[in-house]
C-alpha cells in the first residue's frame, strides 16, 4: 500500500489532502506543528469557522471513513524529528507544504522575514537529507507558485526554458522574480532542489500553484467539522476568499491599485487533483519536474466583477473598492502563462462558475456572524 | 570622510580589505565572529600560518600605519547587534564577506548544511533590514562567485541576460545553477537583494568573484603578522594556494577528475582592487549592479601544469595526480565568460606569472615545517 507522509497536515490545503488521500487508499501520516493555526489567533486574523485540532480532525474522519491517519505534531525543521518520521514509516511519497506560506506575512518586520526565510528553506533542506538517509527513492512533492515567475514580458513557460545565445543552447530554470519575500524563498527553495536533484538524484515534482480558492471537497461537504480554515483577512486569506466574505458583510472588496494584474487560479478540489495526479506519476530519478498548477487566468477586476454580478443575484449590494496597492508590482502586464503538464496527466479542472461563487457566498452568509470587518484590511505594506 | 563597515573581517580577503581601505583613508569597522577562524582549528584545517586575533591584527596595523580600524566581534545573523552598529556608524557602504564560504564544507553533513543556508540568507536578509532601517542610501557590496553560473553551454554574461522568447523580449538574473550548496546559497541571496532592490530601491553591488590565489597584499608584504590566512586543506583552501603547498611539501598536485574545468581566477592584490573600485563607483539607487571579478580562465590542469613548472626551477620535483572527482560537476565544458565591467572601473589585473606562482611557492616554504600533509586529501564527498 502508498504511504503519503504530509507536512503541513493542518493547513488550508493539508488537511484535504490528507483526506482525499485516506480515502484513496493510501497510507497517511500527517505531520504539523500549527504554526499557521498560532500565528493566526497571535494576528487576530482567526478563519470564519475554527477546524478541530490535527488529532481530533483524524478521530473524526477515521469515525467518519473507517480509515486511521497517523499524527506527528513536530517542527519539520527539526531534522532528528523528521528523520525519525521517515525512518519509522519510510513513506514513497512526501507533499511538503510546511513552509510559511504567506505573503503579507513575510512582508511585515524582520522577524517574520527571517523566520521565513528559515523555515521554508530549512524545512526543504531537511526533506532532502531524510530523503537521503532513509530511502533516496522517495518522491517529494514541493509546492511550488505561480508567483515565482512574477510577470515577465515573455511567456511563461512550464518551469524550464530553452535558452539560444550568440549561436549556442542550453535549457535553464525559467527565469523567476518574485513579488513578495515569501515568494522569494519558492525561488530559493527551488534553486536547492534542483541542486540536490542533480547532485543525489533525487526525484522532485515542483508544483507551480496559482492562488486557491473554495472550501469544500468531497471529503469535507457533508460534515463542516472537517472543512480546512477559511481565512478571508488580508493577511492569510486569497484574494477571492477573501471577496467573497466582503461581499456577505457587505463590505467593498478591496482591489489592490488598478486591478489589472492578472493571476491563474485554481479551486481547491483541482488542488487535490493536481496533487494525486503528481503522486501517482512520479517522476524518474534525477529528474526536477515543474508543473504549472492554475486552471484559468483571471484579472484582480475580473474576480471583483464575478462576486460582483453573483452576489447581486443572492441580493447583497455589492461594492469595489480600488485601494493604494500595498504590494509592489506591476498593476498592467503582459501575462501569458502555460499549463499542460498536469492536463496531460488527467487534471479535470472545475472552472469558477456562477454557482462556485454562489456555493462559496452561501458558505460565508452561514457563518456570516463570525466576521470581524476590522480584518479586512490591516495596512501590511510592502514599502 | 567615508566610512566602511566590513562584516567577516577577519577571513581570507576580510582582512586585506581592511587594511586597503583604512590605507586610503576610510575609517573602517570590522566586524567578526570568528566563526571561519574556529571551524579550521575544529576541523583540524588550520591554515599555513595563525594570524592575530582581529583585535591584536587592528592594533599591529594601528602602530604600522598610524590609522585606526574599529574592531566589533559579533555575529551578523544577530540582528540586534548588527542594526546596533550600522546605527552607530552609520557607514556609507557596507562589504558583505560575512557568508559562510567554503564549498566542502556546506557538503559535509546535514548540520554544516544548515548553518550555511541560514548564516549566508539571514546574514544577507539583516544586512538589507539593517540598511533600511539606518540609512536606504548605504551600498552593499555582496560577494557572489562566479560559480553561481555553473558551466552552461551559453556564454556567461555579467549577470543579466537580455531573453527573445516566441516574439517576446525580456532583461532576466543570468540562469544560475551552482556545484555545491555553499554556491547555491550565493543564487539564493542574489534572489533575495534583487527582490529586495526592486521593492525598496536599496543599491547592491554583486560582485561575482572566481577562485582568489595570493597571500601578499602592499600593506602584508613587509610585515608577516599583518599577512592573511593561508589555507591549503581540502576544505579551506582554494586550488592554487592548495597546488603551491603541495609541490613545497613533495605532495602531488590533487587534481580532481580529468582536470579540464575550467575557472576564472584573480590575485588576492585585484580583489582588493575590485571592492575599492565598486566601493567608489557605486550604483544608483534601486539597482542591482553585477559584476564579474576574476581575471584569467584557466583549466585546473593549466593550473597544475604551471606550479609543476615554476617549481621545477626552484628544484622541486612536482608530481601531478588525477583523482577521482569528488565533487559533481562537468570535466569538460564549454566556458566563456565576459568580464568588462570592473576594467571599465579601472581595474589594472595582476596576472599569474612565473613570478607569482614563483613568489607563492616561497612563502610556503618559508612557512613549510607548518605544512600537515594529512590535510591535503580528507575526503569530503559530494555524493
Amino acid at each position: 500500500m502508498n504511504k503519503l507522509l504530509i507536512l503541513g497536515a493542518d493547513g488550508y490545503l493539508g488537511w484535504p489532502t490528507c483526506m482525499y488521500f485516506s480515502k484513496r487508499g493510501y497510507t497517511v501520516i500527517a505531520v504539523d506543528n500549527y504554526f499557521t493555526r498560532n500565528a493566526m489567533v497571535e494576528l487576530n486574523c482567526e478563519p470564519l469557522i475554527h477546524p478541530p485540532n490535527l488529532i481530533q480532525r483524524a478521530r473524526l474522519w477515521e469515525e467518519k471513513s473507517g480509515k486511521k491517519i497517523i499524527v506527528h505534531i513536530g517542527d519539520v525543521t527539526d531534522y532528528p524529528f523528521l528523520l525519525s518520521i521517515f525512518k519509522e514509516y519510510k513513506p514513497d511519497t512526501v507533499v511538503h507544504y510546511a513552509e510559511q506560506p504567506c505573503a503579507p506575512y513575510s512582508m511585515m518586520d524582520r522577524d517574520k522575514a527571517a523566520f521565513t526565510v528559515k523555515n521554508n528553506l530549512i524545512s526543504t533542506l531537511n526533506i532532502v537529507y531524510a530523503v537521503k538517509e532513509s530511502n533516496p527513492d522517495c518522491h517529494i512533492i514541493k509546492l511550488g507558485t505561480m508567483g515565482e515567475y512574477g510577470t515577465p514580458n515573455i511567456d511563461i513557460e512550464e518551469g524550464w526554458i530553452e535558452i539560444e545565445h550568440k549561436g549556442r543552447k542550453d535549457k535553464f530554470l525559467f527565469p523567476r522574480q518574485a513579488g513578495s519575500l515569501y515568494h522569494t524563498t519558492k525561488i530559493q527553495d527551488t534553486d536547492m532542489l534542483w541542486f540536490y536533484v542533480r547532485t543525489w538524484g533525487i526525484k522532485v515534482t515542483d508544483l507551480m500553484q496559482g492562488p486557491v480558492y473554495g472550501i469544500y471537497t468531497d471529503e469535507s461537504r457533508e460534515d463542516h467539522r472537517l472543512l480546512t480554515f477559511f481565512p478571508y483577512d488580508e493577511i492569510f486569506g486569497t484574494v477571492l476568499n477573501r471577496f467573497v466574505t466582503q461581499a456577505v458583510a457587505g463590505y467593498p472588496l478591496t482591489v489592490y491599485g488598478k486591478g489589472n494584474q492578472q493571476r491563474g487560479i485554481l479551486n481547491i478540489i483541482d488542488t487535490m487533483q493536481c496533487i494525486y495526479l503528481a503522486a501517482e506519476n512520479p517522476p524518474r530519478k534525477g529528474e526536477l519536474r515543474i508543473l504549472n498548477q492554475f486552471t484559468e487566468i483571471f484579472s484582480i477586476n475580473q474576480l471583483a466583477e464575478k462576486v460582483k454580478i453573483v452576489g447581486g443575484k443572492l441580493g447583497y449590494n455589492v461594492k469595489i473598492e480600488h485601494i493604494p496597492n500595498p504590494r509592489v508590482e506591476k498593476e498592467d502586464h503582459y501575462y501569458k502563462a502555460s499549463y499542460s503538464g498536469l492536463l496531460k496527466l488527467g487534471l479535470t479542472p472545475h472552472l469558477l462558475t456562477d454557482e462556485v461563487i454562489e456555493e462559496l457566498l452561501k458558505f460565508a452568509e452561514r457563518y456570516k456572524d463570525n466576521i470581524d470587518r476590522e480584518k479586512f484590511y490591516i495596512g501590511i505594506n510592502w514599502r
